[in-house]
């Protein structure tokens, strides 16, 4: 049995899932967003991303955690935001002691999907039917949870064609 | 007498530098930089960065942070990456409780060498003339100090134009 964190990570919205994956099935565990207020400085906003995420692994206690390899955006100003809190994101399990693994969003479609064109809503769709009883899910939580699903699929290949 | 922390982040080599101010002189505390491996994991490389800072911060004791406010590369992949690291630079001390503060690298230069289009070598050779006994500075450490010396200057105008 593993369990994985997805993350989403964004400057305004970081989605959050947590599965738990026995090689064969997929159980939901939690999922959430952490928000922060445009209004506040861009350090304490980067810092509450930081703060939410220590708190979400350490409550959770996620094996392995994954999350979206960025492309970048044609706006670099929006490419710096996104680096930002994408920074933070990738810092929090490292310094946990958590190895991170990262997916195209290519990758994340195709396999919840089957399609590497799938919309956000076919996304949150997907993710529902996969993981009973997870409730009503916002996108950005959909998101994390199709990345953590991704990494379940993937790391079980891994492992049988090792 | 107030400490400064001035950090200028970057991926592979993030500058940190340390001064006191007394509302007249300035000190030279501490310099140097965190350099990370191109061969490592990016998550890892960012934990480096921030557990690196946080240890200069709990060695150090600096009351305030100033950091340089980014303008945007042309190129989107450098935005990104630039952004990822000053993310979790930004992150760092508002964690610790410490404010930061943000200045663009035209003033920094304006501050520090009187033109808002110096060199680095010229910012390295201010800093040097400006901190006595700093002894030899390497220039992202140089930068980083110089952005330690524009907040003691701006912060002194702030005290006593309130």
């Amino acid at each position: 049995m593993i369990r994985i964190l997805g993350i989403d990570p964004g400057l305004h919205i970081t989605g959050w899932g947590v599965i738990d994956f026995d090689g064969f099935r997929l159980k939901h565990i939690a999922h959430g967003t952490i928000v922060s207020k445009t209004s506040e400085d861009i350090s304490d906003r980067l810092a509450n991303i930081f703060k939410k995420l220590s708190d979400i692994i350490e409550e959770q206690t996620p094996d392995e955690v994954s999350i979206e390899k960025v492309f970048v955006n044609i706006n670099p100003e929006s490419s710096l935001k996104l680096g930002m809190a994408r920074g933070v994101a990738l810092c929090v399990p490292s310094v946990m002691g958590l190895k991170v693994y990262e997916y195209t969003p290519n990758k994340i479609k195709k396999t919840v999907v089957g399609s590497g064109h799938a919309t956000k809503d076919q996304i949150s769709i997907m993710v529902q039917k996969l993981l009973h009883n997870c409730g009503s899910v916002k996108l950005d939580a959909a998101d994390a949870l199709a990345i953590a699903i991704c990494h379940a699929h993937h790391r079980n290949i891994l492992k049988y064609s090792a």
